[in-house]
């Protein structure tokens, strides 16, 4: 699925090609794609030069021009439209105003948009083009690591309902290109670097052994800024979660392998009000350190398992535990009650992603609640203790 | 593509398979099948028995009690959620309302929405159905015949952009099931039924000579009322709109045909405002008689094809000619505007359906904006000297 390219105009990139029949595309990855962005989006167009991108206003501050001069260096002019930061964008509101711009720009189904931005804006603008006459083709150009290890890649689009819960309103809508800039990385803050750590480190605890045992060794390296392991990172990430997609594109099975920590994560989340109490990846990586150890006491997995999961996410300097995160949280009941409003539910039964040992990781529903109790019991104790 | 079924519960009905695959669907037409509807949906429901029915309220006021008993009587019980009747209902504010109480109601992926009304609710139940949790299955249950024979097969779904035009914004969502009940045709006002003709109409002109040549002979007695006649009619249209649905579902080519007379009707619609002074199926059918007329005066068919077709519109007492029309039209330069419009125009270019004969169409964009334009004003002088 990897190769290596070096073309005229293009720069140096790796490849992770996701071949999902008519609607396969590419993910490329290396330095500098934002600089370089008009000559992988060139070959997309039809005769229109131009493309319309979605973005939000701290990105746009920091990387807009790169990308107007990264398109206009093909000849591309861009229309853009600047929405607000944060979670709070996807919703109806931010949503209808997207595609009522898009509309207004006179957005046909061969034009193309791009969402230049994180996770945020990924799923907000991918799913304006997923209804927008229909479906017309976009390109996700993400800034953050959250955005290019996991939502960028696969197709999930959506926005969130107020009442009912995060991504309970969307679509499945491939992107056309993937362009995951590693130098734009270095502009994040260390926390949302290591937030998007929380999805990296999953997919070697869900399916890759040796690349568990690579992050033990490069994870720190990492953390600190080290390009060449940031790059081999992500396009390791996104090979593993194109392989899943690919065997199950709209998720009735395997995909769910993904969820691996996001079970406890959703009812942290929650708990936590979806502020910045705790970023998304930070609960996925305590989800997956408590998974582990859901797992060991259901005999499951070895009892080495969980520490040698909670080692290699503290190596990394990220949040591991309940008592990482800052304030109040509820009773382990009322945290237990929130993983059942996950969309994931079918009929009512709760069900989490469990391992056989590091890399061996699979879906059920049967789980005592009694057992998930005393997991999260005793993370509150712990805190309680400190 | 059809068969005849006479099972235990299910009553007689006509069965036209759409075969997309796993995303194939029967389309059951026949008298009485909204007291049957129990009987119809129980084996697409899971352990839960109950469906959600999107609505409005003339339809309410007629028929709910109907289904509602016919779904008890196959033990299912119903929620329902009652929006305003109209074309002004598919817009941004009904699509959030309808999304959110069925997250309210906690639809989750294996339930069932059903879409009980005209083609308003069919689109926008089924937009909601396609971006609740990323799709979950819907039932059509169209209640006018235009609803039957046109926007309840073949999965488009959608709203309108206030500003920019009319199903802008949608999904392509096939339905799970589709159950048209010739007997609900009764309770429509002559004026509705024969606007739905215009679709009927139009699948002889656009494909199919000997249903052409039927509808001479039967489409009065159709429009009187005749069961048999209505059924055979709703039957011969759905199968030529599943067989041009499989070959395009996407709309990439061939399903463009079944725009046979609407990029006319599209600019008489906006012309008029949406509003009552036009319904949909009275421009289809005026906008056919227009395309035939234009394809004569181009050479492409013979000078007798088209008043062929208006005798065929007349006979059944269904608006013909831009005379027809209440009230103001604008000049013929501006109707042309209108045309440009649309959402289906590539790169700016006109798109119409001509005709070589009744029954053999084509897509074509190489229409002199010239010849448009004096078919346009020959029907707006004729509405002068009237």
């Amino acid at each position: 699925m990897t190769r290596t390219d070096l073309q005229s105009g293009l720069g140096a990139f790796q490849t992770v090609h996701v071949p999902l029949g008519d609607r396969a595309y590419d993910v490329r990855i290396g330095e500098g794609l934002v600089d370089r962005a008009g000559a992988h989006i060139a070959p997309l167009l039809g005769k229109k030069k131009r493309v319309c991108v979605i973005t939000e206003v701290n990105v746009a501050d920091q990387h807009l021009d790169s990308l107007r001069a990264g398109l206009a260096a093909a000849g591309i002019e861009m229309e853009v439209l600047i929405l607000p930061a944060g979670e709070s964008t996807k919703c109806w509101a931010e949503l209808s105003k997207t595609v009522e711009w898009l509309l207004a720009q006179k957005v046909e189904r061969n034009d193309i948009v791009v969402a230049f931005g994180g996770g945020v804006i990924g799923d907000l603008a991918g799913f304006a083009a997923a209804i927008l006459r229909r479906g017309v083709r976009f390109v996700q150009m993400p800034t953050s690591l959250l955005a290019q290890v996991d939502s960028s890649v696969g197709g999930k689009t959506g926005i969130n309902s107020r009442e009912a819960g995060k991504n309970l309103i969307g679509a499945f809508h491939q992107p056309s290109l993937v362009l995951a800039d590693i130098s734009i990385l270095a502009s994040l803050t260390p926390r949302d670097f290591l937030s998007g750590c929380g999805e990296v480190v999953k997919y070697g605890m869900l399916g890759d052994e040796a690349f568990f045992e690579w992050l033990e060794e490069n994870g720190p390296l990492m953390a600190q800024g080290d390009v060449a392991a940031r790059t081999y990172a992500v396009k390791r990430s996104v090979e593993m979660k194109a392989e899943i997609v690919v065997r199950d594109e709209t998720e009735q099975g395997d995909r769910a392998l993904l969820n691996l920590g996001h079970t406890f994560c959703h009812a942290l989340e929650a708990a936590t009000g979806y502020s910045d109490r705790l970023l998304h990846g930070e609960g996925v990586a305590i989800g997956c350190a408590l998974a582990f150890e859901l797992s060991a006491r259901l005999g499951l997995c070895s009892q080495e398992a969980p520490s040698r999961v909670r080692s290699q996410i503290k190596a990394m300097g990220m949040k591991c535990d309940l008592k990482d995160i800052a304030g109040d949280l509820p009773s382990a009941e009322a945290l237990v009650d929130l993983m059942a409003q996950d969309k994931k539910v079918l009929d009512g039964q709760l069900r989490f992603v469990l391992a056989r040992s590091i890399g061996d990781s699979f879906v059920t529903s049967d789980v005592p609640r009694e057992a998930v109790l005393r997991v999260i019991q005793d993370g509150l104790d712990a805190r309680a203790a400190t």
